[in-house]
């Protein structure tokens, strides 16, 4: 029997338990032992719940169990939970954790706990919730260089842009109506201003580089600026509007950057919708991949979670995870990078355009008859720098810039 | 050191060779020790190759090379490549082969004999090419009972429907088109009779089930009927017309079929193009996910082999594969699936509305106003095989029928 300890009764450690219910006889079966939850770590307690003789208050109780082998992290945040994994870890527990907060601040350490102890430190469920990607890199796009990762890793966001996009509805309705029904909450600076994406596209951007790559290091754009006009621009010229996190390799070097994106129809992401995920990866040799599902949900994050916890049971004595060291990557700075921009300006294209031609090279005008008074263009492949270099000429005229992907 | 020596010097055999040479530093950090490919085994000659000196004739001295570690088996066919694998899993060494007609074959087999050596047997690269779905199936949907698995499997196929589809070619042409820039074979049938895809969703079936699915037990209709005409009423209905290959779990049966199908755009397999492959997975706690990439071409194929190649190295000792038992799956009757159908029939739609009401129930009228003295109309949800009892009486009349998904 292996005993296993979930940490956190909420949202993912309550489907968590409702998982291994549910396909526990399979699980079983494909671990070759029977897997049985012993306790359940939260300061609540659930009376009438199937759980309550499981719920434990004290976390001593777990770190000093010794039946116990893999403890599960569903808690949150970084305290107090990277003080119990980090004891689970050194007394030779595995854990396996959903905490993108955490694998993003002490993923590096973490692992290598777990590698000292030859045990593991597993997190599929922190980037992409339900969508296999922290395994697949680990263990099935190792012939490649990944050369490119680029995701739709927020399910809150993705949802309301496809809303704008397809309903023509404006940020602050959308906004009310992804709360009302439970996609955002209450307070969505997280979501929305991009962070949650960002600390996911740094935990892909440390395991394809060997490095950390700190969340706080790359530049984080949200959608809370994109209007009904922006649409508007997007539907003329064919595209949509994601919120992409990307991270590239140029050289020795990755460009990683989380912003809103028009995307033609063309790229695998573009038809991502509603709340779904979707991670975009490119191998020099394998081209290119794309894996998509839940990126967020109870079952969905729990299916992820508990599937750690077999691969955990299977490889009791034996790290499998590649490691990423402790010192940072440089990244690539932002003005560096290469890529076309739309622009909305107000004014005349046609008077204006001389002008642009001079400051952009040869730019393309788009044009939304409905709105009068202002135009877009699309510049040809530049570097943000210089981009910014000349857009300063024209800051009093230009009412929002949207970086295009691809 | 670790010494491999490839079976097979064709399009996927040069490609391993390459993706090893290519990405040989960074695969070679994976295992954490040098790989060293020591053999390739052809019939041929490779004069000026870099390989050209480590060209073999003879099979037995890889079988008896006890520094051979892991064997690539890229030859194609069942012998002598079932003999080769054989022995060389008998040797101890684990395999990696492309190889899907093996696979669909003796997999079962040859599972248990690497299993039984304590080493690997891998074929990844056998479904799917590039796009990681064998490994995510046997270590990262471990939480999930899979109830369905639905993949556009064949490329060739892919490619010559989507021609179809989007500039309206008929099946000739698309097929010359094909051969021309190397994307059929001179003798197509494995491709559009639908083979290929079958073998590939045999393998998948049997993976998910534990059990032993024989290809030639699955109802398998390829794209060789499907007109210009078809494709009309394919667009007037807002669906495309895709080759699935699809597994659905019906209780404790399986529903395998393969057949051209209409999809709805909300599908995420709509918008698979081109010589693209993607699996739709859906898992009872996990729901939909999707896997997407290059499912044939050399170097994403060798990709997948490489990757496995890795995986063997670092599982040298131990078996890791989730097996399936030889003992065959009963398959559920192909008349007792249901689904909903769409019909091509000649004649005045308003005429026999009232016998086609009173035969399939609530049928729905498709016009395609430019295709005189025919119509189309789709059924309600059905079994096949009352379907095939009621569309009995109208043969004389029916053109063609297409199955309709989802």
């Amino acid at each position: 029997m292996i005993n296993v300890a979930v940490m956190g009764y909420g949202t993912v450690g309550s489907g968590v338990v409702e998982v291994v219910d549910t396909n526990g006889a399979r699980i079983n079966q494909r671990i070759g032992e029977e897997l049985n939850i012993k306790y359940v770590l939260d300061l609540r307690d659930f009376p009438g719940d199937p759980v309550q003789d499981k719920i434990i208050h004290d976390f001593e109780t777990i770190v000093n169990d010794d039946d116990i082998q893999i403890v599960v992290e569903v808690m949150g945040g970084i305290e107090p939970a990277y003080t119990f994994v980090k004891r689970c870890l050194q007394a030779g527990k595995s854990v396996a954790t959903s905490n993108k907060a955490l694998v993003a601040k002490h993923g590096a350490e973490l692992l290598s706990i777990a590698k000292e102890h030859n045990i593991n430190f597993l997190f599929e469920a922190s980037v992409g919730g339900g969508i296999p990607i922290i395994r697949p890199l680990n263990s099935s796009l190792t012939a490649d260089e990944i050369e490119e990762i680029t995701g739709i890793l927020n399910g809150t966001t993705n949802y309301m842009l496809t809303k704008m996009f397809y309903e023509g509805a404006d940020y602050d309705t959308v906004l009310k109506e992804a709360q009302a029904n439970g996609y955002a909450e209450r307070n969505p600076e997280a979501d929305v201003e991009g962070y949650d994406a960002c600390r996911k596209i740094a935990i892909l951007s440390s395991l394809i580089s060997g490095q950390q790559v700190d969340f706080e290091d790359i530049y984080c754009e949200g959608i809370t600026q994109i209007t009904v006009e922006d649409m508007k621009y997007a539907k003329a010229m064919g595209t949509t509007i994601k919120l992409l996190a990307s991270s590239k390799r140029t050289g020795d070097r990755l460009h990683a950057i989380v912003a809103p994106c028009m995307l033609y129809p063309e790229h695998p992401l573009y038809n991502v919708n509603d709340v779904f995920n979707a991670i975009f990866v490119h191998g020099n040799v394998l081209g290119d991949a794309m894996f998509y599902g839940s990126g967020a949900g109870k079952l969905p994050t729990a299916s992820a979670v508990v599937a750690d916890v077999v691969d955990a049971a299977k490889h009791l004595n034996r790290n499998i995870m590649t490691m990423w060291k402790q010192d940072k990557l440089t990244l690539e700075d932002k003005g560096d990078a290469k890529r076309r921009f739309f622009i909305r300006m107000k004014g005349d294209a046609e008077k204006e355009l001389p002008n642009l031609k001079y400051s952009f090279g040869d730019v393309e005008i788009v044009k939304v008859p409905e709105l009068a008074g202002e135009f877009g263009f699309i510049t040809p492949v530049m570097m943000e720098g210089d981009y910014d270099t000349r857009a300063n000429r024209y800051k009093e005229q230009i009412l929002h810039m949207i970086r295009i992907e691809g």
